[in-house]
């Protein structure tokens, strides 16, 4: 135990959070049912990990829908897929001892028996608050390094424009392109979040994309056009955005947020034009295509945390039970900084 | 004047082909007017061209249209912006000697008084036939050797499809694909191009799009997804190749000529989500933007002509007047290869 890591408990049951029903878009806490199962035996080459920070990720939505996704579907019935950051508290695989830590697949429960496989990052003693290796060193810090070294080709003076700047994945990205040089132009949904991107993220402009003249908004932050923009949401927002894009821009899209149902499939203006005529490169992202790169990027996102660059917000529930209503909180956008939840 | 230049008069006045009104969608030949102007003096840096091949090109819709585009509209009463090779017959600028051959921004007339900037390639002495220096090794030839180079990244065993495969473009990009070890599927718009895809360019599959189950033809074509897709036509035949895209995929956007006006702007279906989840990366390619590429890409396909790996067809209209109908014809794909106005 360090000064990172809380005091936790080992609970004598595992405690699951369970998918119960085909969610309708976004998961509601009604799709989840609670479970109270023994702790699971593990096989050779397999390790128990006691969950401490569960993750609370905009791609779970997928992961729960029957909706074809880079990641098959959650059976119902099944413990909730999620991501999570634990202890392994015994091993039979020698590789992954008791008292290291793992950063993996191990669902929203107390414990889980996983194999090398289920995870992806793993440390002998954590160097920062344990629940930072679920975000900022996680899939959040994770996302925005990788995408941006390899699509964002932030140059000095470009315009980078973030959807969901203030969340998780979008706070990193705009600091990560104001350090590479850009003019970081981000979008949220209120007031008090863009006082926050200004004045706590150090963004250059910040829009609410609630209002009723946003391409006016954004063709003013950007009178010479986006070089970037960085997208987690899709929907009406990105068609007014292609239609700002300078030429040679580029476009990472990491999230389609905004799209509350992809059945029946929904209608937007035509875009091919615009890529074609703005020369544009539009790229999507999923970090799990990456792994090789975890380790790399994760010193990056360490360095530039020693030297102050990278400010980042958890939002941690402290009751397990409130898994089952956290992609509601989530979508709601009502939290504030990457949401976790605490199991221990 | 070598065996690959037909002969040719200098007519004492230079027929033009004007914009005569804004076309609604695909220039119409009443789009246009004639007139007969007398030939230009050249002034100091100057050449005078005598165009001998007048270059039908889809792009000239979006140049005779007032819609935003990659260039600026031309303008009503002007000459039609066109492609051409010539001669240079008295010249004023010493890099640009008379009896050199050039390919540039000469438009549909006889006569153009030219600076260094119009040109796009110039040679002292053509190595095949003058009019293959306006497709073959024109814009045709450079796109899609430019435009794999650059996008493409095809790798031996990819399946590769090709819209518009039979055009002039798109039936290089099959050849090049071909011999970079892809299997190559083409759609075309006739039972009779298909045949001549598979007997002639050598492709592996060719679909006519007219057919009722076009998606279950693609989806057979492709078994295991489209690695790339080619696509000069845009529309609905573009979203569902991104529906049979597989992960990692390439597209390179050339043409949107399948849709007949961008004005009121045409509804799809949303893609955003298909980018994302298939991991796409989604390129606009305008070979003008290549300009420093152009040399070493024409000897690039010199060679492989010389090794008779590339089948090109030239369609040659015989009389000047018949430039102002040429965009009908394109567009109504009745041509049979590169369409090109003889003016000698």
């Amino acid at each position: 135990m360090t000064a990172f890591v809380p005091t936790y408990d080992l609970p004598s049951v595992n405690r699951q959070i369970l998918l119960g029903r085909r969610p309708d878009g976004i998961p509601l806490e009604a799709d989840f049912m609670r479970r109270e199962a023994s702790i699971p035996e593990i096989a050779h080459g397999q390790f128990l990990v006691r969950n401490l920070y569960l993750s609370v990720d905009p791609a779970q939505r997928g992961w729960a829908s029957d909706v074809s996704n880079y990641s098959t579907a959650v059976q119902i019935g099944d413990v909730m897929r999620a991501l999570a950051v634990g202890a392994i508290v015994d091993s039979k695989n020698p590789a992954f001892p008791a008292g290291a830590y793992v950063y993996g697949w191990f669902g929203w429960q107390d414990y889980a028996a996983a194999s090398a496989n289920d995870v992806l990052t793993a440390f002998a003693a954590p160097v920062a608050p344990l629940s930072a290796y679920a975000g900022l060193f996680g899939i959040n810090g994770l996302t925005a390094d990788i995408s941006l070294s390899r699509y964002g080709h932030v140059a000095p003076g470009d315009t980078v424009l973030v959807s969901t700047a203030a969340g998780a994945v979008g706070s990193l990205v705009c600091q990560l392109a104001k350090a590479a040089g850009a003019y970081v132009v981000g979008l949220t949904g209120s007031d008090a979040k863009c006082r926050k991107l200004l004045d706590v993220y150090g963004l250059d402009r910040a829009l609410n994309y609630h209002v009723p003249d946003l391409d006016e908004g954004i063709a003013a932050a950007a009178p010479e056009g986006v070089n970037l923009f960085f997208d987690s949401t899709g929907g009406p927002v990105l068609d007014m955005v292609l239609r700002r894009m300078a030429v040679a821009g580029r476009l990472i899209q990491c999230g389609t947020a905004s799209i509350a149902s992809w059945s029946p499939l929904p209608l937007g203006p035509r875009n091919e034009r615009e890529i074609l005529t703005r020369r544009l490169s539009w790229n999507g992202f999923v970090v799990f295509d990456h792994l090789s790169e975890f380790n790399a990027a994760i010193s990056r996102l360490q360095h530039r945390m020693a030297a102050g660059q990278l400010h980042f917000e958890e939002h941690i529930l402290q009751d397990f039970g409130q898994s089952a209503g956290a992609l509601e909180l989530l979508y709601s956008g009502r939290n504030e900084g990457k949401l976790l939840v605490w199991t221990g």
